[in-house]
């Protein structure tokens, strides 16, 4: 066989164990506040019909998504002519797709099971999503997304559950410096009302969507570019710029829409909201870049830090619709899993513990040992001990690098005088210091 | 939007809530056992190159491999002949694939990070992998493998540890019916330098990993096509149907191979292994399909069942040398949690409260005692309590329904009465009765 040098593909990445640890510690805490409000597990397979996809995402998500090519002869069927139009080729030869999010597949998996489930129907998905955009710092093609949703009910009671539900993750995290925003796209589709421009909604959204990245200037010149009159850009300024308490911003507001129907509802469900908690703040200079959000939207920012969003996502009233099935409201949010990843390691945020993966090493002083190391190992282990025994027939100094190098924090040494006596020396690789003691002395040391 | 009729890929499933218990509960489960064993967690991307997947699994595993479509302009370079010549645009067009396994993955992350990890290396792995097989019952296009090895090791004590391992989580699960057999593809090669057919070694495993499928017959039928002498197969029958205790059975394989050292080396082993453990079965008609074991062979099967086998793995010498790394031996069993997941619901041996995800439904009887409904599912959160909280605004016989579709064994009722006198009624589902308790009542009855 002809030997190759392995690399990885672009955008992708390998998980050592040390960064597992972290990372499971990560998604099993998220996990279980998600059990705590009563969510369930769901999961849905990694490829999915094109045709599922397809559309779902703008023109610019189409191009993004990694598609596998059919097997066996997949070229049949194909003309000549073909291999110049590379989207018709390109249908011909791939009719099935990498999630590009877990969003879409959720809506096909609950209009598929639509006579299986009870509605309101409450569901956490954590599976890996692939996108082949530009790698860049941060940015993977092939990484984790973490939702939790709603479906079947448009009680405000989920937009609080999931604002209580993503305080209760930051704060067992301790990234003390979040903030929950909070706006509605109803709201800002009575901004577009009262201006008149709702044939550009669409585009207003994304338009803001953008402050943070580009600021008010550029924001202002891609308005003139969509015809918003100057007046309209003031006063829309105004808004955008609005501080105070959230009920000072809605008192402003509802005086700015008075005439908007829309406009009114999105002021009256931020305000049912606002009664029921005060854990948000309402910012009405947020917009989310998707389209199919119709209602209240969500995101979650670092105080005074220019990163951009951690956790995102809003209320959609139809995106069961395309699949067949009509009037499912659903609300959720995305917990943006890698970022956090990257600014709880910064921040020192994982628990200390977190790097020693094993309890205890047994080492043994020869192979006659092995039978009664493997035995200790049972015994040990019965008591819930990670019990790691060294393999290789090397000198003790060996035996205690490897404990060494693998962060254990103990280890056991098997010798004559050990099995005779039933004193086995333990050695606490922190300080160095070591003591004959009984199993179940040492039992008890090692247990956490 | 043109509305679709959602379908699933072929091979591929959604698991809802209640098979995700399951599943949770039963790779929770092997996670621990792993732990136990001293074994770290790691993954690897799903998407690998090409160049590191060709040619690992033979000529058929190779085509069953789903290919990646490149991105972008993929059509450019290919010229109006190439799409004649299937192999040829494919490898143009797709540099990228599917993980077919999880073993080579993981010789490629040994070769590309062995300056960052200690041998000898522990590792466990439970990821999805895609195969475009034929989907049958209980065989899928995208499912999970649960993969446990040890790398840069050639010590007998790996063996003997992956044994235990196995048989804690069969004995965990209890599957009493199942058992451990094990062989030695040195033994297997000493038959065939006996025999005189080294040339013909990987065929001859590949026909006796068969037995259990097509019988005895017709495997000798297939070894008279690879020119085996009469004599020869009669011989070798013997050697197959052995029946007996590992001893006996060690006895009579010596006296064939007591002229072959690579028999003996195998005979060695095993010897080795019988005196660590007796929670084998020492199997010489097990072969295992694969061409890169070397040396110790397992495989977990039911006992008087012609299921196949249920869990398999065995030691390695040189997987890693294709990647530049060599002389680095690994051994290492991989569980079929898919064929396990069946047994275990046929059996019913997924513990009973697995269908019951939360522990308690909050229902209210008007609007205005949302507020304080939240307050108190925020309470019962902190005690570790799982809460869902209904959120339509429906009679309380639906909301009772709904506890019932979802298996929810309490709900919490709070009306007027409730608030005023601070003891709120708890209802049990399961016998219908309700009480009149405080919170820290309803904790005590409510914990699990």
């Amino acid at each position: 066989m002809k030997k190759i040098n392995p690399s990885l593909p672009k955008g992708t990445r390998d998980f050592g164990p040390s960064v597992m640890l972290k990372r499971d510690y990560l998604l099993n805490t998220i996990k279980n506040i998600f059990s705590l409000y009563g969510f369930n597990a769901i999961e849905t397979p990694s490829i999915e019909n094109m045709e599922v996809l397809n559309g779902k995402y703008g023109d610019e998500g189409d191009k993004l998504i990694f598609r596998i090519l059919n097997s066996g002869n997949f070229t049949e069927g194909i003309e000549k002519t073909d291999i110049k139009t590379i989207s018709n080729i390109r249908t011909k030869i791939s009719k099935k797709g990498l999630r590009y999010d877990l969003t879409v597949p959720f809506a096909r998996f609950v209009s598929m099971n639509r006579d299986k489930i009870t509605l309101p129907f409450k569901r956490y998905q954590i599976q890996k999503v692939w996108r082949a955009d530009r790698p860049q710092r941060g940015r993977y093609r092939e990484f984790y997304q973490c939702d939790v949703d709603y479906i079947g009910t448009k009680s405000i009671i989920c937009e609080n559950e999931i604002i209580n539900l993503v305080f209760s993750v930051f704060n067992k995290f301790q990234i003390e410096d979040s903030i929950i925003k909070v706006n509605n796209r109803k709201i800002l589709a009575g901004i577009s009302e009262v201006f008149n421009f709702q044939n550009k909604f669409d585009e207003f959204c994304i338009i803001i969507d953008k402050i943070d990245k580009i600021g008010l200037e550029k924001i202002n010149q891609e308005f003139v570019k969509i015809n918003l009159s100057k007046d309209s850009i003031n006063q829309i300024n105004k808004i955008l710029l609005l501080k105070g308490s959230n009920q000072e911003k809605l008192d402003y507001i509802k005086k700015v829409l008075v005439k908007s129907k829309i406009g009114k509802e999105g002021i009256l469900e931020i305000e049912k909201l606002m009664k029921l908690t005060s854990k948000f703040e309402f910012d009405l200079s947020l917009a989310r870049g998707l389209s199919y959000y119709t209602s209240s939207i969500f995101e979650v920012v670092l105080k005074d830090k220019n990163l951009g969003s951690i956790c995102g996502g809003g209320r959609y009233d139809d995106l069961t619709e395309i699949f067949g099935y009509k009037n499912i409201s659903g609300v959720g949010i995305s917990f943006g899993i890698e970022r956090i990843y990257e600014i709880m390691e910064e921040r020192n945020l994982f628990p200390n513990n977190l790097d020693q993966s094993n309890d205890v090493l047994i080492s043994y002083l020869s192979e006659n040992y092995i039978g009664k190391s493997l035995e200790i190992a049972n015994t040990l282990r019965e008591k819930n001990i990670k019990v790691d025994v060294y393999s290789e027939n090397n000198k003790l100094k060996k035996q205690l690098q490897y404990a060494n190098k693998n962060n254990i924090p103990f280890v056991i040494i098997i010798g004559e005088e050990e099995i005779k006596s039933k004193l086995y020396t333990l050695k606490n690789m922190k300080d160095g210091t070591q003591k004959n003691l009984s199993i179940d002395e040492i039992i008890s040391k090692v247990s956490r």
